[in-house]
């Protein structure tokens, strides 16, 4: 069988595609937003940034990456008798798939959080982000799928959904973090439309963007919630070390006894950014399915708890492992030992490894909120809540904070921000912008809210329409 | 509104999930299948092992993972003129989507595979998989599309395909590797049923599991095929490197003239597993869509050479890079850095990089023929193929090989390999194994080799029904 018609090359154009035969989150707004904003970083690398949530770079030097790796080494050999052959063979095959320092991620959790847990329910990921798509694959069966999550939210998890067709239903938020009476409102009604709501994803410190944080009540309360109503509580905890008060609130999985709380790490802010390393604590089993789905539960197997808190089935971390393999394969164990050479250098305490850089973002948080407060305080309809740690300030104004603002702003203030619109899917914060303080000197800091002052007093109303500045007019 | 009804806690039991309620793939055969060589091989670690597809480990030298970093930072400094503070940065950071190496990997395609591309249509990933996995995701617009592949084929490409929700049809295969006329067939058949059916996937060199090549001509008349049905081709190059002829047929993206290839790359053999770093290059026009798809088209905006290979719209790397920015954020530059030193450190040359490696591959090769040769060549019902170079042997036997075989022949025999039902979605191959020459010295090959003989020996017809032998009767 000949299938080929002998059609002359040069009628053959070359390959294109047309981008609406294309995965649909390639169309969804928020990925395109988010390549605007960094095209706009990009195009002004002079200007002062507020806009990238990044970890302060003043203590970054290369030769720490070869401590680091040399103290994971030297644990290999020392603590765990490994050959000079067994270690090399470790740092360059392919490794577990759950990761190679699973053990001392659990150890972290206890020494830093008090979180007890085993290293058989962690999985190492490629950075936080690769466990948001995990669970979020592993919770999304077909589409009546679909997750709570705060309004604004991290626009990670945003992305994660997206690309495994899992919607999300947006909760009000509010200065307390996540509204729990909309919560409960809204996933009663989404079930009640035959929605499966499968979890809530939240931070409860220092939630990026809003930087604000749950009171120790409302944390008792949401795992109160979420038991009643057969519900998972994705928790993400990325700043909660970087806060620095001593008396912080647990954390949601401190105070889990029900196995409700699949946890979400990332050593991004206290690790490095650079190892892309993250990680999942989930220790709920799974247990072989059979019989009609609950048509408005979590998918439990609700009432089996004695089998649950026992042998039989799988451990979720297990299940999502499975799933990584066929994504990742297992995270760089080069990443990882960095990742474990530095915690082992600081007796597994993230807190203690990040003692310099907490009093920094401690610092820059103040300055920011102080030197707000000096220059923009008397401003009628300007406003900014005050977290109490973490790398994010929300700043309200009395006109339109979007795209064409910021790229004004790059151009003729130079500085930049993020348009908080941008963490609520593009339906809402059109008047406010989101400050991180995180990587800033105080001189930058203080250059840059001189700048910001000036756009924003340039841009209110009565001060000459200077929206209309703006090119295309946008406000 | 109070939503609690105050249950006692020793009601609510822990959380369970049902593990029919989450994401079919991880019900699927060959997720477990995997699952069970893996613990297989963990419970027999002694048995010699031509199970895992791993590169050679004798040169293996924690040193020489320093030196690959600092090589790279040295080309920051001195070749791209970074500071200090910059080449610090750029490790430690966050860093671009699309990875630091992509012009190391530009020029190692070049000086390797004679393929002309440009950095920009290069996304580096968290290995061939993670590339694998975005190509699926892309590709899949709804629940119309499907891939074409070999049969058998690799795990990871039907795993990717899994995980994103994209059917894969079979294709024929034999020792010229995937059967063009199947494909045809297949190809219209599926059309004509409503399939969009995007892409096929081929490993033209040395293709896991089978280890055949595709001679030129096949080559050349599986582009113009593309080109003919608007079909793309997934290229996956692996192994080409490592079979050591020099004589080694061009790679279909190197014959591309219509940018039909996406090309799948892996530094796993050539570089190091531990960094899990591969790549892709997707050099085909994205076109904004609008009007109705093509039933039968790959989605393609054909006909429309001028504009696809000119400036609008956008390159297929800049879609999976937002892919990718949602799924890992970036490829590890740490991980990179390591690839990006061993690269400048040979010429951006992997073949140059790998000589070493690539000679103990092809005398593991000749070694395992011979000594299948000498051991089993009289054995009625018993053969296997004689590929020219890559990692794999497929040997056919006259009784059933199944996981209770491999099972057995671990515990008994202390030999490993992979039954090839495995790579057949478990709907055939259940007479062949696959045989990974790879990892092993010449003294574990022939003790391995002694050990299958005498496995094979006692399994044959008539050698007193050793099958029933089995735990479980399997045969």
């Amino acid at each position: 069988m000949d299938v080929l018609h002998d059609v002359p090359r040069s009628e053959n154009p070359p390959a294109a595609l047309r981008a609406d035969t294309l995965h649909s989150s390639l169309g969804d707004a928020s990925m395109e937003s988010m390549n605007l904003l960094n095209e706009i970083a990009d195009t002004y690398p002079t200007a002062v940034s507020f806009a990238a949530g990044r970890p302060y770079e003043g203590f970054y030097d290369v030769e720490r990456l070869h401590d680091h790796l040399r103290v994971y080494c030297d644990h290999l050999r020392d603590d765990r008798g490994l050959t000079e052959r067994e270690v090399a063979r470790t740092l360059y095959q392919y490794g577990a798939t759950k990761g190679i320092i699973a053990d001392l991620v659990a150890r972290s959790l206890a020494v830093d959080e008090g979180i007890e847990t085993t290293p058989e329910a962690v999985v190492v990921t490629v950075g936080c982000q690769e466990a948001l798509f995990l669970v979020a694959r592993a919770l999304r069966a077909d589409d009546r799928e679909a997750v709570l999550a705060p309004s604004p939210t991290y626009v990670g998890l945003t992305g994660a959904a997206l690309l495994a067709d899992l919607p999300v239903i947006p909760v009000r938020s509010h200065e307390a973090g996540i509204d729990l009476d909309d919560l409960v409102t809204r996933l009663r009604r989404a079930r009640a439309a035959g929605r499966r709501v499968r979890a809530a994803y939240v931070t409860p410190d220092f939630a990026n963007p809003v930087g604000v944080s749950m009171p120790v009540a409302a944390r008792r309360r949401l795992l109160e919630i979420a038991a009643a109503e057969d519900l998972l509580l994705l928790e993400d905890n990325a700043y909660g070390l970087l806060g620095g008060a001593s008396g912080r609130p647990p954390t949601l999985k401190s105070l889990d006894r029900h196995r409700r709380v699949v946890y979400l790490g990332s050593f991004a802010k206290t690790g490095l950014p650079g190892a892309r390393v993250g990680y999942v604590v989930a220790d709920q089993r799974v247990l072989p399915g059979g019989g009609p789905v609950p048509g408005s539960g979590a998918g439990g197997a609700g009432g089996d708890g004695d089998r649950a808190g026992g042998g039989p089935g799988t451990l979720l971390a297990d299940e999502l492992a499975k799933l990584k393999s066929m994504l990742t394969v297992n995270t760089s164990p080069v990443a990882q030992a960095l990742i474990g050479g530095k915690l082992l250098a600081h007796g597994c305490s993230l807190a203690e490894a990040n003692r310099r850089e907490t009093e920094i973002y401690r610092g820059n948080l103040r300055q920011v909120l102080d030197g707000l407060g000096r220059r923009l305080g008397e401003l009628p309809g300007v406003h900014w809540n005050t977290p109490a740690g973490g790398f994010f300030v929300v700043l309200t104004v009395p006109f339109t904070v979007d795209d064409d603002l910021l790229e004004y702003a790059a151009r003729r203030h130079g500085v930049l921000f993020t348009p908080m619109h941008h963490f609520y899917g593009s339906t809402a914060g059109f008047h406010q912008l989101r400050l991180s303080v995180s990587a800033l000197t105080p001189d930058r800091i203080e250059e840059g809210l001189d700048r910001l002052a000036a756009l924003i007093t340039a841009c209110l109303p009565g001060a000459g329409s200077p929206v209309r500045r703006l090119p295309g007019g946008a406000a």
